[in-house]
């Protein structure tokens, strides 16, 4: 088995200007609610510009405001917000007749149940690439097989019961003129695993050496080949549902924390989407390929009279790129682009409450377009908490000398500093420690695509942001600390997965912001070839200094699958932090208040 | 101001053997208690070996002993447990009649208030180098200044009262033939901080441009210099205590969380040391060296019939090698290894209760000997707490197709999978998801030596250890991933400082057991030399395959000041982790039991 190699790529768009104030009136950034997507369908189907049928939609999202537009109505770099909302739009990828159409559609009513739509663009897509998968091409094609005779021998000769063989859809990734074209024809793979309910652990038990190729768009079978009958690995050990797995449980457990918050929760969501917490405030949005968006952020700083400063105007998991990098006829694919290909809103699993997250979380949910354009709502997908991992924010502890034994050394203390031990005297010694405890917020998904759970936090620190001008003199900014261990692709340059994500060869790339410019594996990423991709764009060389930048950040892991991986592995992190250099004047933290009756300044004594 | 660059190196000693049970009466590993630092103090000063006076203490610790009797006494590679107890000894660097005398003391009886003890060896060390300094030293060294007239006059020069003004033994390093040699004498340099309690953070006042030498064993300045007279920062912004900061404080402030339990602790304590929790059991030590010692470690396999694996014989931290890297003349030597200089357990904090570990911690003292020999008492500064941060240990979702929203897809499913669908149906979806909570548990010692408070931690998780044996031919062993950043020395290897820690310009090393290769930079690393370090024992190119090892691992921050470190720095963070690789047949944690009332295998259903 080869190695698959994973990278997250993150889309972090940053300004530096002050902020006034902000409406909170229906905001721009919420995501298309359940009325707004049903009137988004009315009006795409309603549209004369594409009569044909069957038309499913693959991609419905918010069509954000231009950025200046959104900065004023916010009221940033001005005196006050303004009051006048803005257009409310939704962008849709849809397929019909074999064809990729996009429409730009304006919302008359941004929060009334019986908001209408029109339609005031239309194009046909002509380029290399598809949409995203629909959920109802994956649950389509599973029924193919069944049905299919030849895959239905293969079955018997494995002496499977075809009743009990489950298939889904795998992209087929993009490898040149190595591969059949299929006249343009949306394709991908099907391949198949035993799925009797003796074990939850389907991909544990594959129905090995069997492809098909499959058209998407006809829903068809059209390619089939069974190179060899490997024997279907056993049940035994598979299953990882407590019920089956034990008893005997390693004992004793560890006992499961959990945390109260005797002085209450420290934030709040306002209309459902604007999160205000200790120094930080942001707002939490959904899509169905991005997952969570953050927008927004900015942080107060207390020090400089409680102004506010935005730190991140729109940030997101762009793409999530996995080749595993296995030479074999039923693996060479799987070069996975789980965001571009399958969606990571659209995969997002619902929470599980008090397991997922702790019990001290909030929850939100989402909604998104299936594959005919209605509402589905995914409940509990988003949750925010704060996080209090009995960790230390800051602490300094300050003893005079050392901790001491003897009376010699607390005389030589009285002596040399006699205003000091009056004060603050105890005992043998003078000692005081003052900490504070890192509680952060946390915003968490959890998106399965596959075999794959990605757990995607965004936690906030009470440590802050950028800023335009400190007085010191320092070249001022944040830095981007790597918290874990960078993958670097392996696979070569001239390697046709690489070539799609060939962004994948660095781990931080800067680009001037250009709304057009989200996806880091292009608009269309299933069967991409890497012509609109973050490392094309980049080939412009455009100026980057004093200009409005995005960060792209490449989170990676080499999954190198150890036995302890199976049956389901433990989780693995890999995180970066920004970090606040020289914005604010000093330390944020030093103006957090301490919990009450938070043990400061006490003052103890060791004796001998 | 240069920058400085933090090391930590970690000496890891692994051994793989199984074990079949441990006899825990007075173990051979537990510190040396008040009683018995007490024998060996009354020992040592009865020897008729070293007749002069006075004689001071630098360090009295556990002489262990032998790996082949721990492991013997402990029954490990045997089918039970010995009863007999092993010798109990210490080891102990004095200083007397300027030189520095070792002694090797057997304890007559471990557990009793009435310990005797005698002297078995004595030695003298004529090496370069010298023993950690005592906290009299410090304590001694401070009371110097203020009746030395240069100083007297420098601090009136500078329009400050001598009676506000306390100073710091800053060790001097080791610079060559470059410096004076002192006629071999132990000095140290002095420098100053201005101590008026207008603020407590002294560390941002300093006294600069005067550096004093003084003679530690005659206790009396000997070298003076005045550069130049400095303006003394203002206290303003200094202070980081809360009621000098604040009102008014950065608000709403994060609400901290309390972590409760409420099936209890998972882990239990025995016989103050031996800690046993969940799948992992081990000891906790305490030295004024190294300040915590894990040994013993071992992890439980449920799945091979609960046998027990050890995974670690010994581990602490070995050294803290801190060079500020500035050329200026009051900072050039400021080169400190924090371990072998001031000792990690004599300088650790009293950690405050609720604020440096959470509410759930349990706490441990250590005792170190004073430059006397009497014991001191360092209450609470160790803590063990089950750490639960909100995070998931592993879990998986699996969903048949993808959540929908129609009768169809629902009626395709039941076509393709009836079975599952009669056992596992809800709704229009059939999903379940199972997760495990991240509990780990925490052995936490907070240190500080001067400016830098360290928070160190020993996490243990319940994702396990090495293996003798695993049956699918893998090549079996544990990874170190290293989560975080590492810092490379950037100093020339020429450097005086560097060839003091020439260990630190590489991050992993692998040595073949020896029980004397103990610390990193040497027995005597105050003014050492490199001559007895990691990297000069390497040049024996000793074989390293198929024998017993020791891992080193250094951690490593480069610390460039911003003024967000100003008063008081935020916390950063270095790591790296011990994982298992193809030591367990499978995920050591499917095993692990689930909460009470834990969510799993729910079934949810999601409509449109």
């Amino acid at each position: 088995m080869g190695h698959r190699v994973l990278t997250i790529v993150l889309f972090v768009s940053t300004v530096a200007i002050t902020m006034a104030a902000i409406s909170l009136n229906a905001h721009p950034f919420d995501p298309l609610s359940a009325e707004e997507i049903t009137a988004v369908r009315i009006a795409v189907l309603a549209s004369p510009l594409v009569p044909a049928r069957p038309l499913y939609f693959h991609y419905v999202g918010l069509d954000e405001p231009d950025k200046p537009d959104i900065l004023s109505y916010a009221g940033y770099g001005t005196s006050s917000a303004t009051t006048t909302n803005l257009p409310r739009r939704a962008f849709v990828i849809a397929r019909a007749d074999g064809q990729t159409h996009e429409f730009t559609i304006e919302i008359a009513t941004a929060t009334n149940a019986n908001a209408s739509a029109s339609v005031i663009s239309h194009a046909v897509y002509r380029g290399p690439g598809f949409p995203m998968f629909t959920p109802n091409d994956q649950i389509s094609a599973m029924a193919l097989p069944a049905k299919y005779p030849p895959f239905v021998e293969s079955v018997r000769r494995r002496g499977l019961d075809v009743a009990n063989v489950g298939c889904g859809v795998i992209s087929r990734g993009w490898f040149g003129s190595s591969e059949p074209a299929y006249g343009g024809a949306r394709v991908a793979k099907l391949q198949c695993v035993v799925f009797d309910n003796a074990t939850a652990n389907i991909y544990a038990r594959p129905v090995e050496g069997v492809v098909m190729v499959v058209d998407l768009d006809r829903m068809a079978i059209i390619g089939y080949r069974d190179r060899a009958a490997y024997v279907v690995p056993k049940t035994e050990g598979t299953d990882y549902r407590a019920e089956r797995v034990g008893p005997p449980f390693t004992g004793p457990a560890a006992a499961p924390g959990v945390v109260v918050q005797p002085e209450g929760s420290g934030f709040r969501i306002e209309d459902g989407h604007f999160v205000r917490w200790a120094n930080w405030e942001f707002h939490v949005g959904f899509d169905m390929r991005a997952g969570t968006v953050i927008s927004l952020a900015s942080v107060n700083d207390t020090d400089d009279g409680g102004s506010w400063r935005r730190v991140l105007y729109r940030s997101f998991v762009s793409e999530v790129f996995v080749p595993y990098m296995d030479p074999e006829e039923e693996w060479y694919f799987h070069t996975f682009m789980d965001a571009g290909e399958y969606g990571l809103g659209a995969s997002a699993s619902p929470l599980q409450r008090d397991a997922d997250c702790p019990a001290n979380a909030v929850y939100l949910d989402g909604y998104y377009a299936d594959y005919d354009g209605n509402p589905v709502k995914a409940t509990d997908v988003i949750c925010v908490f704060e996080r209090y991992a009995g960790d230390v924010a800051w602490r300094h502890y300050n003893g005079i000398g050392e901790p001491v034994g003897d009376e010699t050394a607390s005389s030589l203390l009285s002596l040399l500093l006699p205003k000091y031990v009056d004060n603050v005297s105890c005992g043998f010694s003078v000692q005081f420690a003052e900490v504070r405890p890192e509680v952060t917020l946390v915003v968490r998904m959890v998106v399965t695509v596959g075999n794959y759970d990605y757990t995607l936090d965004w936690e906030f620190k009470t440590v802050g942001s950028i800023k335009t001008v400190t007085k010191i003199g320092n070249q001022v900014g944040y830095r981007l600390i790597p918290a874990g261990a960078t993958a670097m692709s392996l696979l070569a340059d001239d390697d046709y997965p690489q070539r799609r994500a060939s962004y994948t060869k660095k781990q931080v790339w800067v680009t001037p912001y250009n709304k057009s410019e989200k996806w880091v594996s292009g608009l269309y990423a299933e069967q991409s070839t890497g012509d609109d991709n973050l490392a094309t764009w980049s080939k412009r060389n455009r100026r980057i200094k004093d200009v409005d930048i995005v960060l792209w950040y490449t989170v990676g892991l080499h999954h190198v699958p150890y036995q302890e991986d199976f049956p389901v592995m433990p989780t693995m992190s890999g995180a970066f932090e920004l970090r606040p250099s020289n914005f604010f004047e000093r330390n944020p933290l030093i103006r957090t208040k301490p919990p009450g009756n938070y043990p400061n300044c006490s003052c103890s004594a060791r004796s001998g």
